[in-house]
């Protein structure tokens, strides 16, 4: 094993279902199927570390993109033709196969969280759950303009 | 080794290079600190996955935590004197040592990024780049009313 490989470990804990079955990815994002909802097990021994989650209405997912194929440095992105350096794209086909979405909280029942608007496949394992604050997570709060490189123009707004 | 470590193959693909020394975390958003800067080193075999990246203002960074402490279900977290589960707060002692971040960026020269924004410790290990998009990213664009929980009224709003 690489020596970059030892300081890091991590483990499941918990595993999302999604209606989205087998390995090609869902749609690339939360936005273009924001009313699907699927349900997030957490593992009971860290089941209190849900307490006052439900207050949040939405909430980050980091989750391990265990059907991810070999990284490559340069991808072409479902939203272009051109290839783009991988760290520019959401690809899953990055160094570290790690996914991130910003989801719906709809309920937790016990160690069972409902969400909407997620991409995710089915049977993905759950590395992370942290509250969604706009005000440390958006940066218009900071005053900062936002740009999007090769991104701008390609995406519609929803209204 | 347990059985739900086996999945989980991450490596450091850089480092963070910030002005917090020691073990003491930093101020816990980068809200507190917009201005400071910082670097970020991608090892030389990952740096053409930077390609493109710079034509976003701001990007997430996923990074290890590589000097939490024990993880607790239950922590008293900075902004407040109650106990909240660790999933609803930022507490770096987490069933899985994973920070999350997002960042200005300012520059990228070769394999390094000058950023602004963080509340990172110096020399902690990168596991990820993203960019920031806010049209998929950000709930006001899908027409989401937002609530924080339990951070509700302990947060001021910056202007």
């Amino acid at each position: 094993m690489p020596i970059e490989f030892s300081r890091i470990k991590l483990r499941e804990i918990g595993i999302i279902h999604t209606k989205f079955k087998g390995d090609v990815r869902a749609p690339i994002q939360p936005y273009f199927n924001k009313d699907d909802r699927a349900t997030v097990e957490i593992f009971s021994e860290f089941a209190d570390g849900l307490a006052d989650l439900e207050g949040f209405s939405h909430i980050y997912l980091i989750y391990y993109l265990d059907r991810a194929k070999e990284p490559k440095m340069k991808v072409v992105p479902y939203l272009d033709s051109e290839k783009h350096g991988v760290f520019a794209t959401r690809s899953p086909n990055r160094p570290n196969p790690i996914g991130m979405s910003i989801v719906r909280l709809i309920a937790i029942d016990d160690n069972i969280l409902t969400i909407s608007g997620v991409d995710i496949l089915d049977d993905t394992p759950l590395l992370d759950i942290k509250p969604y604050v706009d005000k440390f997570d958006n940066p218009v709060f900071r005053d900062e303009k936002i740009s999007i490189g090769w991104l701008e123009g390609r995406i519609q707004h929803p209204n």
